[in-house]
């Protein structure tokens, strides 16, 4: 780049009023406060918090269903890891919501080949009690098809709907892909079907059904609703494709109850000025129940923690900053909905969550960029060492915060690649082993740089706090 | 190359005496018979027998496990496709064997940290009936280990032994680090364990076991044996470094009885010399339960199958070639003991299986070499454009034919790739999807190079058989 830029500087001098762009007329330049490069740059190669969080926590607790004491043992852990950390004002915010757990499960073909496929309940799915259901497959091979096919062709019968879903950068797909699964259950429900069974909504080639949110809506009766494996669906297809009628067996003895308890775990680092706007990061402590929860979101309550530990490490904020463990946002953010409503008075400089794994962070957006030209402009000189592209046309994201970006909260958004992502997302396979360290402490760099650049300024303290 | 081609030319002309070799001096050039080539490049492009088969008994039978009605109802599938395909002499030669199935299988961390792992019994594992053991993990980090432990550590525990195994183009590895699978229940139960859990034989990072087969011996009575995922094994070690006593609910309810059914199915090309030694290949039928037995060993049944047909479609060869779908090959090659007691008056002209996967063959090797090295030579040349390279240290291997070939028939081993077939390998993931149709006809040219260049002669018949 030298020698271009020499070469400007030259036409530069040479033609001052030519109507051409320059570099020298150009914006002045934006340099990233070096205070803030230093401590990104020591997040990026020293950081240990978050893989102490996201092991202890995946290891000494495993996974944490939502509203299970699974979660309440989850809720304990986080208190004691972020009071021994030096966070203050850690304490849970408790809801209550129902609670589903998962039974015995299995998908057998009875006719014409007899054979076992794996399958795991939706989430909230109904029950077909232990001693299952028998029932002819009839196959979709999308949403639509399942909406516009007659009662008559579903009524009595176990719907199957197939579809494909390819890995993406940015995790588009999911949205349209996870129609079946969100939208399925309810619409075979009103055309009378006995039960449904999806392909999993994942782009992965493993025996590892994709469990996952869904509700019946409309007035549908539960329905016994169960994702099969990739392999297992494209197993039924080739079956279905012999043209003779496929009877299947499903158990999905699933349980639902009311009057359980979730909560919210809030951890502060009190900024010098109580009264200025405050900081709020975080991600979800509640996972699905196959896994370990590692990537989902282990990892997000990880790198959140982690960065702010850096800014506590480096001194006291301007601006508080308020990190929560949300509980029970794979139900659909109930964690998120209360956060928002017990702090409807408080006033938020930013609010972003982590919760789409461990890699790369690969670009950020946030309102900023209208609001304020200028911290946008700082994080974009921040970033950019870390790989970070700045993405002028992104959205707000996140379960968790959103309510209280709903609510007036400015938002930023660090998009994580999701290439391998939904390899892995809701099935057995979210576990510790998936997460690399060197890519989580890219997280974590990207994090403590944007807490840094917009806490207001940090300042030594005299007496540093106890660490872990 | 043209140049030092050249260049060598150059010098043997100027100066024949010298002792140095030059390309001239070496041996009479070998060329592939161009016959053969024609019959390799067919398969090489155009084989669909090998899909055809692979993709139908996964699909249309599934598991296959040893002595059970499944591997039955895959004997009367392969009777009815070889027969379709206008293979002579289609029969199955049948032996009895005890029946051992998979029960429910739990793996719980009752303290300190209350979790389930993901465990299958290993073959032959003794029961722990439905309600299961509950012991104390005993940690060894190899079987040697164990083996060194005094009893008074081991008795009443459940034995656990961790070991690594990194993926190996050969398959090296699986040897010696079978050994925790194989040794390890019996040992264990010699010094009074409860029970074993070992890490699984694989070289994966996802949430299915690998079992595989293994033995109680030297009087030791049978006690409940399993495998643990690698990332559950992984996950019992972050457990137990952390210093406490680790408890673990393990429950295996296997079943075992005497008196199961197996058998052989054998298939043939008559030769026009029926007194001509045979060529053997074949692979075998039966498979582990979890998955359907795609490489291991439908592959295998369907490369071989599909290279005897690409020679029936060309004519008649002088040697019978005889396929063999082996049974009972998982639990300890009992097909292939009863192939070489029930043929041992046959003679043979080579003997070879094809047992691992179907990814590309790289490498192959015979006893011709020594016996006939013109044919050794023959088959160098005309497997050389599959990118398969000699080699000249090569052994005989393949549990099928191993009896045969003790028994004195010549051997030939082509060897796939093993790269990714431990990630696989025993495990629900042996699906069809692991098996790509590109490699896979690489391994039925070369087989089909194989067959041709030792069938003494391939004449044209003036009526075809029926194809399908």
């Amino acid at each position: 780049m030298k020698s271009r830029l020499i070469a400007s500087l030259l036409l530069a001098t040479a033609a001052p009023a030519a109507a051409q762009t320059s570099i020298t007329t150009l914006a002045p330049p934006v340099v990233a406060d070096p205070r803030v490069a230093a401590l990104r740059d020591n997040a990026l190669h020293n950081d240990q918090y978050a893989w102490d969080i996201v092991e202890g926590l995946t290891t000494e607790v495993g996974q944490r269903l939502v509203a299970t004491e699974a979660e309440a043992r989850a809720r304990d852990w986080a208190v004691r890891k972020l009071t021994a950390m030096g966070f203050s004002n850690v304490h849970v915010e408790p809801f209550e919501m129902p609670v589903w757990t998962r039974g015995f499960e299995s998908a057998e073909i009875v006719s014409p080949f007899p054979q076992k496929l794996v399958v795991a309940a939706l989430g909230y799915s109904g029950s077909t009690g232990p001693e299952g259901v028998t029932g002819e497959i009839v196959y979709f091979d999308s949403v639509d098809a399942l909406r516009a096919a007659p009662d008559s062709a579903v009524k009595g019968k176990i719907v199957f709907i197939d579809h494909h879903m390819m890995p993406a950068q940015d995790g588009s797909g999911y949205g349209q892909f996870g129609a079946p699964r969100r939208q399925g259950p309810t619409i075979a429900s009103l055309k009378g079907a006995l039960g449904i069974v999806i392909r999993s909504i994942g782009t992965d080639h493993h025996r590892n059904p994709h469990t996952g949110v869904q509700y019946f809506t409309d007035g549908a009766k539960p329905i016994p609703a169960g994702a099969l494996t990739v392999p297992d669906a494209e197993q039924l297809v080739r079956i279905l494709k012999r043209g003779q009628p496929v009877v299947m067996h499903l158990t999905l003895a699933s349980q639902k109850s009311e009057g359980g308890h979730s909560g919210n775990v809030v951890a502060e680092i009190p900024g010098r000025d109580p009264k200025a706007p405050i900081l709020l990061v975080g991600g979800h402590l509640d996972s699905w129940d196959q896994g370990t929860g590692a990537i989902d979101d282990g990892a997000g309550v990880a790198i959140t923690t982690a960065a702010a530990k850096h800014i506590m490490d480096a001194g006291r904020p301007l601006r508080t900053i308020r990190v929560v463990w949300f509980g029970a946002e794979e139900p659909g953010g109930f964690g998120g909905a209360a956060l928002a409503k017990a702090h409807a008075s408080d006033r938020y400089a930013i609010a972003g969550e982590s919760d789409f794994g461990a890699d790369r962070i690969w670009r950020f957006s946030s309102q900023l960029l209208k609001s304020d030209p200028a911290a946008y402009a700082q994080l974009t000189a921040v970033l950019a060492p870390l790989g970070i592209t700045k993405n002028d046309k992104g959205e707000a994201d996140g379960t968790d915060v959103d309510p209280t970006i709903q609510a007036g909260a400015p938002w930023i958004s660090l998009n994580q690649d999701g290439t391998r992502y939904f390899d892995w997302h809701h099935t057995p396979d979210d576990t510790l082993d998936k997460i690399d360290p060197e890519q989580l402490r890219q997280n974590v760099a990207a994090w403590t740089a944007v807490l840094a650049t917009l806490s207001g300024g940090i300042e030594p303290e005299p007496k540093r706090r106890s660490r872990r």
